[in-house]
């Protein structure tokens, strides 16, 4: 969701750390405020007078919703299914106001038509968020006829977005291959969230980075559906995990994790957002949908993709959304539509003429809730139901799940934010979390002769480059979030005080120019130094900046490459600084993977960082300087030009024929045949991620080297730390189906898990692999485990350490 | 398929049209010669003697079939299965070599196991072939026991390989956009392999050029489903129309056309030759599969793509070779695996471990027969018929279809080459239709100033570039088949003999090098020129030495690019001529779309010469200079650089989200979301091609704008030549259906006819549009036409010049 540009006051820069926060005792004062008189009719109550199921607390979910739908108008189904927004009844125009005042004939409205959810993902002081949302929920429990509460949503891709703390983007986060330090960082995000009221964050993305020039590639957790599955998992585990407080035993969630984009939106033709997605049945489900069937199934909500898949807008698709989402997976919960996309079926995808066909095809045949951004043509199913043109049986089967998600989250009974909610946020706690993530995100790529870790014996380090002193936040933060992080030059700065090892900074070039004219103060950092760290990268901007004309960026959602180099005077930069003979160390900073073989084949060091969140600056130089050892890999593989993309190593088998050819830096050629002058090969492909110390594997077992068509099994490994330095290791385990009745991938990754290992040790691993892991999507349109060998492997992508045969019979 | 390679003599450059002739005489005796000698059993005949309906020639076919299968033999049924080789009986290796003497053991070996069709694709002297053909023939009719001929096979994608007439290749074929005019060359293509004894080539390539890194778009008829279907249905008519000598009226073709490759094989996942399509149900019936349903339901044969399509290989594709192709469609002929791909279900594709699997897996699935180039898995299917692993209803169904083929053809009645071959080979008939279609895929793309056409009264002409002194014919001819064509500078030599234009040639420098030593050279002969052309672009090389180690190419089969510009010192020679101030033309000669936006922006005229015919370089002249006025248009879009691909232009609805930015020729930034810095839009378009005069379109009407879902109609539009020169002009009509239950193309080409309109003159034109035209292929898996409105114009894919409403009901 795209969210609405917001007032842009020159003195907000300043002052975004300064919030004021509502006391707590005018929290209290608006929880028992009783300046509301609406009246309330009796179908809030039984005819005998008692409490009505669907109000108690304690009875079940199933039975909560089936004694409130009936008592329900069409009017008040109708404004279930349709998001709402809290300007209705604040002013939320400006960031940085904070009148605690709201405007009665606002809400009264916008509840009555638009009340299923309501977006309040606006960059607000924090009490004033608390205000507007105890005014709306007050009104909805205590003045409408039945009393149903509103899900309260944001956004959380990497951190709760109204100033809350900001992560590495989920690209970064992914490179961690740390799923339970994912959900602890989950955890904390919902709870920044929680305490405001907050109910719903739209995350996580669980779409394939498959096309890397699309812009939201930063948003997801790579290539791999599996990986994806695993942190996708834990991220909807963190944020959902827990109750509200005051909340019945009944609920099952304090926060709806929100999956999204249902499906397949990560492969736009072109890479142009939203465009159509090309793909069969088998595609879709042996990549596409395995990360929402394993992460999803139990999150609050799922929302559609923007796009079609072979030819059927996901917001209307009867196949996936109904067939395979409802029936086959038995997904219960609310399913919302992205921001605008019903208008879709009329302004983009040509399936109808008219608002009231819009709200039709897309009620009936995903059974979704619609999103606002658009021109809200749920407002025509009333109409629609009265003349016979919609059946009001797709509208109670949708309302059924939205209340369901309402139930499960206790929000009948406490839909209010925490009077103490400033104490869950930025908190030191989340911050040490964050560090720690920020540390396990950054991937060492290239260590020619061991030059990393740089020791702080060493004279002086030049730091250069745009990325330098920048701090880089991916997209889906709001506005001047980046004025909570620390930049690089800040981090050196700080990591190195109580060393005497100096800092030469030259910022050499913008990321978004050309200009060489600051090359030669670079050139001079560079040469008056030991070493020179060159930062350079991708760039995105904060939500605000991403959608205001005349601003520049390379990533983010809307802004689409057509080439993945370097912008403008990087490159030059870079060769500029390692001509000087000065050991080069090149930190990409990015959202996507960044295509430049003459870097990984030139310089003396590659360290990929993407996007970080606060402490970002921080962690590269611990890194750099070895304090901390680098544990990330890469969950996404590096093309070595655009036109040789797609990269992703989970190709089917007979996809990546490998002929090269290549142009030499004298220009003369090598002509081969794919391709003629390059290689389909990745510069560094998914799992890749070097250490300061080296480990050793040994000992592969299967717990079975032979199982049934319906056995998990384990995979166990010894590893090794054989080399200098206590470090985390991420142990990969991929499988290959040497033979099956359908194509199947290459490789893939069927499980992993991070290890710490100190010097000189080893640990033995067990991974768990499940029978319906090594199945695949048939002829028949069945999920199969067919008998046959399995070579089961542990290693990266790209090398194979041990490996060992599976049979299955 | 690629053709072995042939022995590579140094002198037989100098040879290759020099090749014997078999003497009728010869022939007439090879006819009738009595030395061979097998005893023939009673099955060949009926119990009462008579003669068995099978040999009948006026037996209907299907009785034909059905008489003759129960008398087979597995081993025969097998054996019919098999594509065998002529070179199991003659010595093939040497293209000079005229030996007219075969190894008869060789011959029995090879008809007993493998003579279903058999290869006759080499470069050789015609009476060398003619002779092979015949004994092989003469054995199978009257030395097995059931007389069963063979189909005989080349490849003829742009002319007979065996030094018959080399045409453009079909990417420019299709440029031409005239259907009667390919007819015409595919029929000429035909009776140059008839006369030999040929009775199948491999041709027409129906796939579509959608991914344009794959080196074989060439031999496609574009990006165009809908052209794609016309070029084919001219190719596969004028391939068979006709009847073979001395054979029976039951046979309906005289040449089997073959149309390949079944299907999706030209959009392979990264451009990769034989790679994965992605595509789904609807995706394959919109695009994919309309070419193969228009024009190949009676062609005699049809070829498997060695690609899978969502998972499942295409030779061992159920749904689309027999639920489609088979029950669907009702197609009765022979369809034929590509060389070697059987065994790809083993080595690439992954399905099965064994060749026993293979041949089973290819058999049940496709009912097709096996090609050389692998290992012949189908010799195993007589021990798995033995011992019930493959059930002989497959054998016999894909027998059938085969024999259907030979009933079809006539061959049982005559299988034997022409005495008078020679006077139907290359005829000056042949030379003049060639010549006439070589003028008519030329392309102009651009012409500022209307600097073209040249004058004859200019005092002279620079011809630079490596394209101009180069016979660059497309792929699929045979070794040295370029001593056949003229090149550019031949041509214009020519063409300006009786002038006084003086023509300063300067190659400049060499397709394959960033050498530019030669620069100076060319420069000079542009300033001292009135006027420059410059020749560049890309090359492949024949099927010999396309596939030699050490050669190179930038297309052609197996040819992949990741780049799409000019390789080497192409485009610096360009700019180096165009900074000289001579007005500059630029000449792509090349197989796909040259990506260069400088060139379209900066040079003054522009024009595109796909791979030409034995004639191109006298046509190119003929253009350049105004003999002949352009009438070409682009069957492909040009795209702006590789990273903005694909950019045909019928993408589905919503797939081109357009917010271009740019790089400015003074390395300032506008920066743009789709893309960051460039565009989506492509440089030219799909059926762009201007002319030296000018067009003026009027009253476009339809039969009836309204109809019913089953109805036809007529578009009808007037052409005014409003300029100064004669000219054709491709009336092109496209639609757009507003709204439908799917997504539908952005626009579509339903319908092109070629007319020839003298300056100052009108032409109407009625171009008719069938229902089915509008249908689309529903959820429901149907073919459906939905009632609504439709935009009708007439244009190109980037200009409407005017249009009109249909409306369904």
């Amino acid at each position: 969701m795209k969210v609405k540009s917001v007032f842009l006051r020159p003195a907000w820069a300043t002052l975004a750390l300064s919030l004021a926060r509502l006391s707590d005792a005018a929290v209290n004062h608006l929880g028992v405020r009783d300046d509301l008189h609406f009246p309330i009719e009796a179908r809030a109550t039984n005819n005998d007078g008692s409490l009505p199921i669907y109000k108690n607390p304690n009875a079940p979910i199933e039975d909560r919703v089936n004694d409130l739908l009936p008592r329900m108008t069409v009017q008040e189904k109708v404004a279930q299914l349709i998001q709402g927004d809290i300007d209705g009844w604040m002013n939320m125009t400006d960031p940085l106001d904070n009148t605690l005042t709201y405007n009665q004939t606002g809400l009264e409205q916008m509840i009555e038509s638009k009340s299923g959810a309501i977006w309040a993902g606006y960059l607000a002081p924090w009490d004033k968020i608390v205000y507007a949302i105890t005014i709306g929920q007050k009104y909805m429990m205590e003045n409408t006829t039945l009393g149903i509460p509103a899900i309260i949503q944001s956004e959380g891709l990497h951190g709760f977005t109204d100033n809350g703390t900001t992560w590495p983007s989920p690209i970064g986060l992914a490179a961690s291959f740390n799923t339970p330090l994912l959900q602890e960082a989950a955890s904390t995000i919902a709870t920044e969230a929680e305490g405001l009221g907050y109910s719903q964050l739209f995350a996580p993305v669980l779409d394939l980075s498959r096309e890397l020039r699309w812009g939201r590639v930063e948003e997801n957790y790579g290539e791999d559906p599996f990986l994806t599955s695993q942190m996708g998992h834990a991220y909807v585990t963190g944020l959902q995990t827990g109750r509200r407080r005051n909340v019945s035993d009944t609920a099952i969630a304090r926060m709806a994790a929100t999956c999204k984009h249902f499906t397949a939106f990560g492969s736009p033709q072109g890479g142009l957002n939203i465009a159509q997605v090309s793909g069969g049945e088998r595609e879709l489900r042996t990549y596409y949908l395995k990360p929402f069937n394993y992460a999803c199934v139990d999150a609050l909500s799922i929302m559609t993709a923007y796009s079609s898949y072979d030819g059927i807008p996901n917001v209307a698709n009867t196949h996936i959304l109904t067939d395979i989402l409802r029936d086959e997976w038995g997904y219960q919960y609310f399913v919302t539509s992205d921001a605008g996309s019903v208008d879709l079926l009329i302004t983009l995808h040509g399936i109808c003429p008219t608002r009231e066909c819009a709200a039709k095809v897309a009620l009936e045949h995903g059974l979704s809730g619609e999103m606002g951004g658009g021109t809200y043509t749920y407002l025509t199913l009333p109409d629609q139901i009265e003349s016979g043109t919609v059946n009001i049986s797709y509208v109670d089967e949708t309302v059924r799940t939205i209340l369901r998600t309402k139930f499960a989250l206790g929000l009948f009974e406490n839909p209010y934010p925490y009077p103490d909610y400033a104490s869950t946020l930025r908190t030191q706690a989340t911050r040490d979390l964050l560090h720690q993530m920020e540390r396990e995100t950054i991937i060492l790529l290239e260590n020619n002769n061991n030059i990393l870790p740089l020791s702080t014996d060493i004279g002086s380090v030049a730091l250069i480059g745009p990325q330098s002193d920048r701090v880089s936040f991916g997209d889906y933060v709001f506005y001047n979030a980046s004025l909570n992080g620390i930049s690089p030059l800040q981090g050196f700065t700080e990591f190195l005080a109580n060393t005497s090892v100096k800092i030469n900074f030259a910022e050499g070039c913008k990321l978004w120019s050309y200009d060489e004219s600051e090359f030669p103060a670079a050139i001079a950092a560079a040469k008056e130094s030991d070493v020179a760290i060159v930062m350079v990268g991708t760039w995105t901007l904060d939500q605000t900046l991403l959608w205001t004309p005349g601003t520049n960026a390379t990533t983010g959602e809307h802004v689409d490459l057509s080439d993945l180099s370097l912008v403008g005077a990087q490159f030059p930069l870079v060769q500029a600084i390692q001509a000087t003979g000065t050991p080069t160390i090149v930190v990409f900073v990015s959202g996507k993977p960044v295509t430049n073989p003459w870097i990984q084949e030139n310089v003396d060091a590659v360290v990929q960082q993407f996007y970080p969140g606060e402490l970002g600056g921080l962690a590269i130089a611990e890194i750099i300087f070895g304090a901390v050892n680098p544990s990330g890999k890469l969950p996404v593989s590096f093309p070595r030009s655009v036109g040789t993309t797609p990269v992703f190593y989970n190709y089917l088998k007979g996809a990546r024929p490998i002929d090269p050819g290549m142009i030499y830096p004298n220009d003369t050629m090598l002509f081969g045949h794919q391709y003629v002058l390059d290689t389909p090969v990745p510069t560094w492909s998914f799992g890749r991620g070097l250490s300061y110390t080296t480990f050793n594997y040994t000992d592969l077992q299967l717990s079975s080297s032979t199982i049934g068509t319906s056995e998990d099994f384990n995979v166990t490994v010894t590893v090794h730390n054989t080399g200098p330095m206590d470090g985390k290791e991420v142990v990969q385990v991929y499988m290959t189906d040497y033979y099956s009745s359908v194509v199947t991938p290459n490789m893939e990754l069927i499980g992993f898990t991070k290890v710490d290992i100190p010097t000189g040790q080893s640990t033995t691993v067990t991974i768990p692999v499940t029978s319906s892991q090594l199945a695949v999507w048939s002829v028949r349109s069945q999920w199969v485990v067919e008998p046959g060998e399995f070579n089961i492997f542990v290693g990266t992508s790209e090398e194979v350490y041990l490996n060992t045969t599976l049979t299955v019979q």
